[in-house]
């Protein structure tokens, strides 16, 4: 699993910080998290390919999560895309795409699926064979939802060195993958521990931004591998929290020591501070594993 | 007058390389004519005040020329601009904004007036003691305006050794600079003419794009002294101009030479071509004062 910060900061675009958008790889999905205006200019400037990303997911239609998904969607129609896009965000996405595509007599000619969300429990959104997708409810300004994304459970390895010593054929190894036993022509059986080894355990991702401080998601993201929070605040400005429903440094370090989260990455910083190193800062004296996410910075999780 | 280029390349944004807009300067005005996404960035980037700008133009309401729009105009509110921002651009630019603000509950704290545009002839949408703004009706695949700036006739300049000589008192200056005759206390007439010199003749800008070639808009832009003509190809591309409505260089430059223009500037160019030095040499074929726009290319007009 790779997220790459395509953007991490809140409010306007400026010329060297990006609105968020995060290109999360699990399983071979190639996965957009939000999409702030540039977002498609940051794809390029890391030479990520647009045409893997099949699935978009938008927290919600606040400009800074948002306003790139137009112009992304007409350049995939430049590009010769063919394949189907799935976008998943708020009610009311479709109709403004839609409406901005019309205007510009711009269909795309590829299929375009809209998911809407409206609901105000978490729902499984996308799922197969190798992962699944959640919704997160937040709490902020506007309806929005992080996203839980969940590898499922990986096969066993293969212990090549066993299958060798029994003489079991290529053509078992499938079945021995997903945990058979195996019959040997000579009528014994071999269990399979003896011949695999036990899986990575699969990984999950929670993303949660924009959001207020809120107990409520602990429940739902409790052991999450990693934990990406917003942090637009340092308590500092706590104050400013309520109004505008976002969260500090520390109060995103208590959602994850809440919910035993095996690693914090920070963003949606405010650009109003000189170093963001600030924000780890804060966040460390309430939890050990804390990340600064960067634009253009990407973690092997 | 100036104009300073802030995007000027056709289709999507590139890492190097921004869709159309430029901000004119004209009179103590900051119009800004189109808005394709990033437009905010280039703005910040060139270190160009965005409380300057109070007018701006869309020509049509493609991506490239319109995507940075709803971004602007959220950042104009963030930076707690109260001053109206007028709009001009054709119909549906309101609902489509209106619809973006409403979904993100970020309605503006400042005035935004809306002009929407669906005459099919040139008609006067801005005009004042300074300037004229009047559309130029272009031929493109789906409603498009160019514009037309006109600077109105300057004041006549003081003389200032003639008005020593006189003995004439400041107070008159700016009835001669008006162009008014003086009447000395001795009852002697003294005509303008000997007391000022002639004014700078007043200046104007056309900004065509996106146009097929149409030799339709020649009358309105006749004698112009600046042409910002759109070459999305060159002549080897010609074959693609009538299915996109789109024009080469060389076509670029026979409207220029037809309209008798001062000079003419390319711009909204393919990225499918290595130099844009090619467009220049191409165009200069025709006409002889051809300049190339280029992303952060201030002209002094």
């Amino acid at each position: 699993m790779k997220l790459f910060i395509l953007g991490c900061y809140s409010a306007t675009p400026r010329a060297f910080t990006h609105p968020t958008s995060q290109l999360l790889e699990i399983k071979n999905h190639f996965f957009l998290i939000d999409c702030g205006e540039g977002t498609q200019v940051q794809l390029r400037k890391h030479k990520l390919k647009f045409s893997r990303i099949n699935h978009i997911f938008i927290s919600h239609l606040h400009g800074d999560h948002f306003f790139g998904l137009p112009g992304l969607i007409s350049t995939f129609r430049l590009l010769g895309r063919e394949k189907e896009l799935h976008v998943y965000g708020p009610k009311g996405i479709k109709e403004s795409i839609t409406l901005l595509l019309k205007l510009g007599d711009s269909w795309t000619n590829y299929p375009l699926v809209f998911h809407e969300l409206s609901s105000n429990t978490a729902e499984v959104i996308l799922e197969n064979d190798k992962v699944s997708v959640t919704t997160i409810p937040l709490d902020h300004r506007i309806y929005t939802n992080g996203f839980l994304f969940r590898e499922k459970p990986n096969e066993r390895t293969l212990n090549i060195a066993a299958t060798t010593k029994y003489g079991i054929d290529k053509s078992q190894f499938n079945n021995i993958k997903k945990g058979k036993d195996i019959i040997l022509e000579s009528g014994k059986k071999i269990p399979n521990e003896r011949l695999t080894f036990d899986p990575t355990p699969p990984k999950s991702y929670a993303f949660c931004s924009d959001t207020a401080y809120n107990e409520k998601l602990v429940p739902q993201i409790s052991g999450v591998d990693v934990l990406y929070h917003e942090a637009t605040f340092l308590e500092s400005e706590a104050h400013l929290c309520k109004k505008t429903k976002h969260s500090t440094a520390q109060q995103a370090a208590q959602i994850a020591k809440k919910a035993k989260a095996g690693q914090l990455i920070l963003g949606h910083y405010s650009t109003r501070y000189k170093s963001i190193e600030y924000f780890k800062q804060e966040a460390e004296d309430i939890f050990k594993n804390v990340a600064l996410a960067d634009d253009g910075k990407c973690f092997e999780l």
